[in-house]
């Protein structure tokens, strides 16, 4: 519950945006697997802060320093924790906050629960910065899953409304090589327009949200179970917290509602001796259980709450309203640095489910 | 993991279409609650085979046999445990599924993860009918919670396409009492289109799925948290639980990925000394937390893959590609079913959560 | 959690001593496996009520009956349940325990947490019957471990003081041929003298309790881990699960307290090529991982609670002291029947040990 | 499983003896909680390095860093989480312990769980110094707890089997004050003989082990459950989770299991209108559910493994036996330095149970 997630690893991630540091605990990981430092940097990197126009303008190295679990290049058995310092923090963009909540943040929910003991700085534990520590554990999972053939991307589906080409990537032989760029879209132009929308959005105090698309090859079948064990439920749990997401759909999700039976089942083929489906609506799962075909969800994120156009708010102290235009340094649209959390929180979930394989 | 769920309380189903019985242990319940046996039954009623021409022409009394836990009709304590005897199977119906997998089925999948040692008769542990003993647990826990003044209830939103009217169930005020029929839609017109095109799917041997929208009403502000702990993973953990489910999303969910953040947002009011939202975009959720604004979901439900018209599968011994027409009693949409079950998922997950409340 | 156990499987048991019935239901176990169907009756015999001079009088046939996760003598992946109907209940000898808590039992205590809403029948939830389930659950996990080349045998150390020869069970070696036996000790007379003390408490309206010794060969080494994950507190865990256990030692255990660290070590030799240890003082656990030595451990029980003759409670409801003799059917010791117990809790916490072996 | 630990809390436990540091994580605890800090590094100071003759050379402040969940003297409903930074580390000290592990330590069981990947140096994960981060989240729980009116105090029973005055602390009213000192023993005398038995140890290259008791009060009725619920399995599986623990027994425990019933069971009184009990053999638990008795429970520590006299190992390059003597900085007696390790898993586990409470 809260901050701690899995089933055979545990994985424990805390702090506030604000505080000294924010960090991580992954509990439960075999010993010996090798973890490369470089590449989890960069891998860091795609969701540090600081990343053009249309990032917010605070920038944090973001670089994990292991104090746990990890000697000389190798897992040791025991729980891995690293941890991020935090550097570039402005508190007082925020004192008002706990008087006067934003819409559509955590601010009025987390007064409840925590009854006005939360730290309101920076947005505490409910930051977008705690997803640094998510993909400290989900870069590292990624990477022992590729060690394992598995492979995880995603990318842009759409951002604001605006649509990368209408025939997303392919469900059934996925290309990554086509998304693997800074800013993962297939058609540049549609890019451009994205950046352009987000620009505006900036400009005008507004934010826009859009969808992610994740997939995963070489998933094995047989992975997941019937009821509370199946695959989508264990994704959309962690994919649920990502500040932000609203949506989670696998496959045809959404759209497969409106479908036939005859067209929304896979027909089943043999390929190279292999049992492969024509289709791929399930996105690799059926009764909760992988099909060995590539594993695909997409996900929604909500326009960026902080925004510095006036919003109605409530005084809680008078118990009045209250306009409010939010300050400090906020992204006009996170989609662009949710792409690799939302890869990271896959990769935790399928490697938890790795780990419990019998 | 597998058919267990829970933090606080435990719930454990069990059994096969086609077995002796199926059945559920719903363990961690207070003593002392009280438990109507008769709205229990008239809940299951809901959810029962033989409902009319657009189910199965399986008939089965789903009527739960407690053998533990309740006491003269108070919660003892000790875990509940409840039993439904399965009577009307017809398992030779299945003989051919072991080496020729249903396309969009769990045949494949589970023949890969079970070894080929998986109960196929109706789809054993896989079928809808365990939808039954998730009904018990549910209708429970929807007692309990309406007990404290929360309500929970589902509607149709569309079928096949065809949707009810276009302003659904309001999500400021939602007025139960316009969905509390047979078939749960506000528009009778469109109910009756929503009929006839399940009518035309079943002439067809085709099938359809459909749209769901749960909505609970009077759940208090400061439930659930940030990250792991969040209601949206832990209601879309449950709800993918539910067989068929392929999407589950949240307020304006995935429409609200293409709004601004000035239009996604819900601007806070004042109303009788508390505070509300102009508009629930958020179904009554922020960083994980309710608000104290209605909970609003949508559920996606695949069309049902048992169909009677020719698909392509494999035989799994041959390795060869073999026809298949699926015999056997289905319902041509479990949509219409699948609603009471969307209340009991929520009810279980939201009782769950009510009792680890701090 | 109350009821239920496991990390990888999951246990749920259910049921009240003079409900309609009790079981279990055991999730997470793969499919597969062979179960043996008279060989687990044989289990569940010698727990069975009705062995003898000191055993209780009422008789029960305890044969589960298997309503899920069982096709043709395989699991087949679905959650494994079992129920055990009663048949032999005489409610009436309880009625007035509710205001009258029995000295050494739950009476009280339960009257507390449940608030008055508990099951006093037969002890309710708390009776030793509920070892009957615990007993199918872990005869099925005894054969799989047998299938793994790991047994587990119980036997008894000592009943009210009276003690089976000085030096027990070989830790190194043990040849549980010796203890295989309807009245499990190794000196006949020693047992013999442990039936009079039997008898005799009877005699007298008193009861007994005593120790077991629980031995399980063939465990590989490097299974647990250290802290929280150790396979002390897990076995402890389940072993005080069994009612009347009031402790749990491993290897030397509170003995080994009084020794110098020279004496306790096990010193280190190669036998065929293998690493052993010349002693198992540690019972074959080092920092709560498993060394390939035997595990060993003792589980102290108390003399039964219910005893005939007169003791001193208190009248709940008019909360004046108020002599008790309690009546009912009751063993003046438990001990010989919780042998079989103790192996099963052992076998359940091993079995799913292994399950998460990575 | 491995580090983490909690039901309704959730503690991880991080670090090696010679990393570069060591800390915990605890998730689920409420916001608005007074922590005072001097008080728990009083506490701390009770369990660290450097006591005086009875123990290790190695000198550690021990100061803990908070880094998350604590604002202004008060939890804010964050995970808490704080760190320990190692400075005094003398790695090559254990240079030699791959090869040849040292008898009743958990070098060769962790050489066979992690093949080889473990941290050695100093013990790695496995070291005492990790009780260091556990008296950090117990240090913590204990203050709340205190709070609430339940108090619990650690004290030693016996070293080298040398014990403390035959009627060690009353279970019915205990005074806490007669052993809160420095060396908590009841009778000075004792103490200096316990003092003399282990300098004699250190003299020899040996080591001692002994007993603790602990002693819960103001504990309310009702708290825990009958089965995997129940206090004692809780109790324990914390405990035997601190390193060197192998036994735990409850109220008269080993020794009752000698007695008659009509001597063990604790008769019920009435005193200032409340319901107690005139013995307190059950240590305060009944059916797995507190009695409002002070909860007793001993724990067995077995002597040191580390001893410079020389044992038997094995090479397990060459797997040959070879002679070991240990080097390294080790406690003669790790007793004393455990009764505060102690009181912190029970007060860890008991505010678990009360976050749980229904």
């Amino acid at each position: 519950m809260s901050s701690t997630y899995g089933e055979h690893l545990k994985l424990s991630i805390f702090g506030q945006s604000h505080g000294p540091s924010i960090g991580m605990v992954l509990d439960g990981i075999p010993a010996g697997l090798k973890v490369d430092m470089l590449q989890l940097q960069q891998f860091m990197d795609r969701r540090a802060p600081g990343q053009g126009e249309y990032a917010t303008a605070r920038k944090e190295a973001d670089a994990p320093e292991f104090i746990s679990g990890v000697v000389d290049g190798y897992t040791c058995g025991a729980p891995i924790a690293a941890i991020i310092h935090n550097k570039n923090t402005r508190s007082s963009d925020y004192d008002n906050l706990k008087s006067c909540p934003r819409p559509g943040h955590a601010d009025y929910a987390a007064q409840i629960k925590y009854n006005g003991f939360q730290d309101c700085a920076g947005g505490g534990h409910f930051s977008g910065r705690l997803t640094a520590p998510l993909c400290i554990a989900g870069g590292l999972c990624k990477q022992w899953l590729a060690q394992q053939g598995i492979d995880i991307a995603a990318h842009i589906v759409s951002i604001g409304g605006i649509a990368d080409d209408p025939v997303y990537l392919d469900w059934i032989k996925p290309d990554f090589s086509i998304i693997q760029k800074d800013f993962p879209v297939i058609n540049p132009q549609a890019g451009q327009l994205m950046r352009q929308k987000i620009a505006q959005a900036k400009a005008d105090g507004d934010s826009v949200g859009g969808l992610i698309e994740c997939i995963a090859t070489g998933v094995p079948a047989g992975l997941g179970g019937p009821l509370f064990g199946g695959m989508e439920g264990k994704l959309a749990h962690i994919l649920y917290g990502i500040p932000a997401v609203k949506g989670v759909d696998f496959g045809s999700g959404f759209t497969g509602s409106y479908l036939l039976g005859s067209e929304n089942n896979d027909q089943y083929a043999i390929e190279d001796g292999k049992i492969v489906t024509l289709t791929n609506n399930s996105g690799g799962i059926l009764g909760g259980i992988t099909t060995g075909m590539p594993l695909v969800m997409q996900i929604a994120v909500k326009p960026t709450p902080s925004i510095a156009k006036q919003q109605q708010s409530v005084n809680l102290n008078t118990m009045t309203v209250q306009p409010l235009c939010v300050q400090g340094r906020h992204d006009p649209c996170i989609v662009p640095r949710a792409v690799p959390v939302v890869e990271a929180a896959v990769a935790i979930a399928l490697y938890d489910t790795m780990l419990g394989k019998i």
